[in-house]
């Protein structure tokens, strides 16, 4: 077990995450998106806030952009800005969802002058990737229908396939291009990309450096994730993870609230496969609304869920599991997946974060900072960021 | 056949349906509120757009209100203005989702002072309803919790229950509560008013004139609906529908959009317990958000997929299904239902509407009066309403 | 509308269903199997049954055999008993999950003799096959585990390519491998092959002559179906149909008992794509449990109920419905789609059985036969067929 | 954290687990049951395997019988081998599922033959209780209806009461009527007693000694189980639990093997309200079905499960929880229950063994006496004890 434990500290020191832009701005449900005081109004405040909880945690060095919520004059501003802060610009995503011509669509609209809209603006996020210095142009698209016979289902993965082909020619050589999938919502009967069978047919269709993307909340009842998450790797196409929890649909609260032993599934998963680190290619992100609760505290503690599963997937006895599997003994094997899980790597993570110069308890740390109290004294003024600005 | 045929007409003849003032608002997904001209500035307008669909169906004779979203200096003025357009004013809808004061809860907050404040909401909604004529009180409370340990399960029961009780207590004699129950959404980990069990235990806490709202979008994943009708019916407290359509979550679709022979299981069980009389007590309402389609249009065409459904129910051979379950003749009895199900009521359903002076296809005859065109360019100007506004 | 009318006719003339031999054993639940008197006791009796539904409905002129549980020492001399009833023998469907050895799973299991084992049943299938002139070999796998831990996702991913693999090389040039998918059940972790994704991965790997079976019943709650047809057409690799019904989990209840309308937009995105023609290459067949019913009029009632989906699906106006999907008509083209799915089509159908010299309606014709009454009083001593047996 | 360590241990050293008999027969799915040799033939050997949980953990002292899976000549005798095994029997449940007879239901079967015969077999199973001291009759109906219109809803209900007070009067003074609820399965339409709120009604009409029993796999998918643990504590109608769990349906698998997370969350409902207390009423049962693993370790595993989830609902510092919900502290009152989740409590339950002198890990030990070995060679001829037997 000390070898596990040694092993782990290794590779958990090389873990990173990558933050959404949009987690520090405002976000909420249909019903009401609630304001709090101190809430970005811009991306640089935005990037800043992300900033407190790579400096506490010291393993989220990324920021997502979305565009055109992080619309700037200035990109290579921004890239400094982050730069400044210690942090770099990481994944930029495209939002072709909340312009009025989209109601019915945006690469697969039935009209093509908006299809054409749609592309255009893919370009330009491309743009903002070179700016930035980012790699990876991440693609969730809100496209569907809310009514059966509303526009005819195969036809418009036709569409979304010779679109997406536009798009992926605009790439540099260095870039990939990210496509996530969604079971439902904004669409409300049927969804254009819902499942991971479809986003792997387009990339496959696309070339290597289409890849696709995992959000945990976007699944069917039931799914089994980390069976999702096998395939894609076997298939070699998982780009990109968006971490959340969900208790009903997308719900997209803090990682691991919901379902803490599915998120340690998937990291062992990921683990067993090699794919933690950082050289697999596939990068851990956060995509989460803190619709109640403080939005910086609520990144930490994601950000140390994250790190608590991946410790645990890390010890799991590898060669006992693969004894216990290969006996057909199902107990046994359970067992030792559970023995990993059972153990409590608060201190051993604390430990890491120490020998790193980092607090043993970020949130903790954090919090001692009265950096929400500061933002909510300065930010006075302007309109607060948020999922429609 | 031609009794049961006499039977329906006479029955279909009565029915009525209640309208949601918001249904002619703008509404969408947390994702974009799409906006539409001509859409109402004011509940005075929203008033004139339900009227429309009254006088096209002949059986929409009522609007539900939604309070703040409905908010006016003279509720005598707005009665006024529906007995112009020819109907009247239904349910008086509380709203205690969207101040921020509500962000953990209203009756179930864990602070005295905020549920007292939705306490005083709910009295001034009386108010309302005494200005308007209103007797039905329709409360549905977005509280909940998004983590687990957030609050006490069982303390926000204690105080949801004493919330409803000083509401209850400001009725008048001749009004009633409706309590509904939903899923989830807002909340996402638990909602404090989930199922038509807790519904119906704080109604028979309250007394003889509290009954539970049903909102067909309001259930788990797979529940049987005509089940619960009937379970509400034999407990003498189904106050009301909410009618609308889902395949997902609460997607508030045209009613019968998604699942048609749902809606007629339903209406069957209604109609054999003679609960589709005007006498039983149960109201039928839409709730239902028309984010991508007109909305009168979508209106009409629900009332007519109501009526449709209630056509066949009515259609169904009752001797023959009884005979065919008292003897266990499992495939006999489906097919008795079934029966009735397969027979398309349009036809008679135009007839019924040609003897009473109406357009024989209400959908048809309402777009060519060109009033979409008319409000587009007459409402030029001010804010359309929306959930939020 | 006479023109559909007219073309909708012809198209049904030709459409074929194909039978399940096991709807004709007892099934059951894993509480209780319930016997019916006059259940045949060997697969001759199933195909007699079977040729029932043929005889009154015209439309069923194939059966699937299951294998062992369809094990004869003569095939050839099945074949002749069939051509006698005036039907063939349709797919042979493996059956590796009834063997205490497959405990653990079949082409996935860790231990390679069972492996061998399962590959070699899957030959002797295909033998089964050159015998009776079949050219479909059906591949359901109820491979799975039931804990987290019990076996390697990927491992298992692995040796069921290989196995299938093994499995395709035994075809003959004539022949195809079909893949089903199933959500859950009996596993209840993980499922080998639990989605189209994972079905279709497999066929891409093996060649153009494996393709994926659909069965209505295996998908996770609110999967919408018709995308899935959709897209494993868009794919050229949906090689089959098995057609039931379910309001939960794998109910197998009759095609069309629980969700017509489903059943319909299935149907119509199949006449969508002209799949429903004999050339497709698209088998429709049953696979469902008559477990407290009748089977044959079980199976009657299911062929009749495909007829009408699909009769509808052939009435939908397509050029209607084309202009108002690209004109952004929401509501238009939603109800050009429901026009169609309202028609009662019962009278079509029954036209076009007496041109063909059937009975108007199959189910009272073979009620009327006292086929039933006839087999229960016949059929006496041996054991009843059934799953297990 | 020491006070609350002791307060724990004490509380744990009095908790109890009940023993399911038939989870030390063969189980399966209706596609297989897999035997094991050594697998008990008659209730007087699952009376000492069960015996064996007990004798390992120190925490399981009684086991349940179901009749008539159960059925002895003499249950004085079986009794008194219980007592010379250390155990007792607890709870009885009646089986009125498994006769034909009971095809279409058996309290809510339309035929009152039917109907009567069921209602005697609880009086039968209540002259059981008297002969084994058992002072629990607990009911699970499998009526249901598999298509609509197959049986009046409403009139079922009607049955349902009227079999259950004859029922209940035929109880002895210090005797209680459990009334178990089920989503679906094996009915697949229609569930005469589906949800809790339905379960509570009947037992409310029925009087002070009838109760709700929580199966843990029987709700929709979604539905948040500590949320109706709460509701049935408030109503003082939570008589039982059936632990076990699942990831899609009525899975039956290891409780806590799904979800830790979740028995975590039911657990610290029901210490928080004092319901782990022998005082409370609440008799907290194992209903598992061990297909695959061996079933007495699989047993163990499942008592300590429990008692690690009700260890760490022990070590919430419910202090610290009242004041963060108090406060509005979103993320800190859900952090004072992760802490507690977190923690890794194998130690101190190995501890509280110890103290009593019982193996500190009672899996390891188990496996070490060689019994499964011992039955299986002992427990040659006759018929393994199953489901159906």
């Amino acid at each position: 077990m000390t070898d596990l434990r040694d092993e782990a500290l290794a590779a958990l020191a090389q873990q990173t995450i990558e933050l959404p832009s949009w987690a520090f701005g405002n976000s909420g449900t249909r019903f009401k998106v609630f304001s709090t005081p101190g809430v970005p109004r811009d991306p640089f405040e935005k990037v800043s806030d992300a900033a407190q909880v790579h400096r506490h945690t010291g393993a989220a060095p990324r920021v997502s952009l979305h565009i055109p919520w992080d619309l700037v004059d200035d990109y290579g501003k921004l890239a400094a800005h982050a730069a400044d802060e210690g942090v770099t610009i990481g994944a930029v995503n495209s939002n072709v969802f909340q312009d009025d011509d989209y109601r019915l669509g945006s690469l697969c609209n039935p009209d093509a002058r908006i299809r054409a809209k749609a592309v255009a603006h893919h370009l330009a996020c491309i743009d903002v990737m070179r700016q930035t210095g980012s790699t990876d142009l991440k693609i969730w698209l809100a496209d569907g229908l809310n009514y059966p016979g509303q526009d005819d289902l195969r036809a418009r993965q036709d569409r979304l396939a010779e679109g997406l082909a536009q798009v992926y020619a605009g790439l540099d050589a260095d870039m990939r291009l990210l496509l996530e999938y969604k079971f439902f919502e904004p669409a409300f009967y049927a969804t254009d990309v819902p499942d991971w069978g479809t986003s792997l047919l387009h990339c496959l269709a696309l070339g290597e450096r289409a890849s696709v993307v995992l959000d945990t909340g976007h699944h069917a009842p039931g799914t089994n994730i980390e069976f999702v998450v096998a395939q894609l790797l076997r298939a070699g196409r998982l780009g990109a993870f968006d971490f959340n929890s969900r208790f009903y649909a997308d719900d997209d609260l803090i990682v691991g609230a919901a379902d803490p032993f599915q998120l340690f599934r998937i990291m062992s998963e990921i683990v067993g496969a090699g794919a933690h680190l950082p050289t697999s290619g596939v990068n851990f992100m956060l995509d989460q609304c803190h619709n109640i609760e403080p939005k910086i505290p609520g990144q930490i503690r994601s950000v140390m869920n994250v790190q608590e599963a991946t410790a645990k997937a890390l010890l799991v006895d590898r060669e006992a599991l693969a004894e216990a599997q290969t006996s057909g003994d199902v107990l046994g094997a359970n067992g030792v997946l559970m023995d990993a899980y059972n153990t409590d790597v608060r201190g051993l993570l604390a430990d890491l974060r120490e020998s790193q110069g980092l607090p043993r308890d970020p949130y903790a740390a954090f919090a001692a900072t009265g950096y929400l109290d500061r933002i909510a004294a300065e930010r006075i003024g302007g309109a607060q960021a948020s999922w429609g600005a």
